[in-house]
């Protein structure tokens, strides 16, 4: 299951936020194994549309959204599960700081919402990757979950 | 409005998670005001949870529990606005790496959660203490909730 975390954020290795995403991110077991990347947020809304489009081609894809369908860690590895069996690469979309616009959001594959409070796109970012860490080791069967 | 967050938890001044959630207490504006306790998460449970409702005496107690009120920001500021008319002392209890007993979450005044997804109590200090910051930001108009 390739797994990709697109975001439009400023390539800093110094957010703490972003760094221990990316950290969580990097200890996925098999099946799963995840990439990100970010795009510069300071292009214009419809050419960062277009962008997080054409960068999520063929992939099944995903919109945070606060909207969106919440779900527990456990349901979201069921989630993962029955999207790989569609389409074995995802792609997970967040906003940045304006979020997504609504027909970006409608024309994407799915729609979740990490929370119904709003956080910092970046705080998305980690909460995302803990999540897709966490379902790594529920699928193990580890520990890290209780 | 005087606001304590208490959690099990070691006293990590290098925990990265730790360290920003104090600093989203630090920039509370009036009417706000927050401080933290961390307790030692090595006590046992029962011992634990009489501590967490000993330095909690005399505040109102809303416990951080998954199956508690999912709010947006707006209206988790409603709830400090509503609650503080009752009671202007707030105190806000995370479980450590277990959560809290089914029991002592009933005990509380109010039972709230971040999101439907389990997070690491680290984490979840972090995500509350920026919804906290977020609701003293909303209240005093800025731009930084859009």
């Amino acid at each position: 299951m390739k797994i990709l975390v697109l975001m439009p954020s400023k390539k800093t290795s110094s957010d703490l936020f972003i760094c221990s995403g990316i950290d969580y991110l990097s200890k996925l077991s098999i099946p799963f194994c995840a990439d990100y990347k970010f795009i510069d947020p300071k292009i214009k809304r419809k050419e960062e549309e277009n962008l997080l489009y054409k960068l999520s081609e063929g992939f099944f894809r995903v919109a945070l959204d606060q909207n969106g369908k919440n779900l527990s860690s456990e349901n979201f590895l069921l989630f993962l599960n029955k999207t790989s069996l569609v389409n074995t690469k995802i792609c997970f979309i967040i906003g940045g700081a304006f979020g997504l616009n609504k027909e970006f959001v409608n024309n994407c594959d799915a729609q979740l919402s990490l929370s119904a409070m709003t956080m910092p796109h970046r705080m998305a970012f980690l909460v995302l990757c803990e999540q897709l860490f966490r379902a790594s080791q529920i699928n193990l069967g580890t520990a890290y979950h209780k």
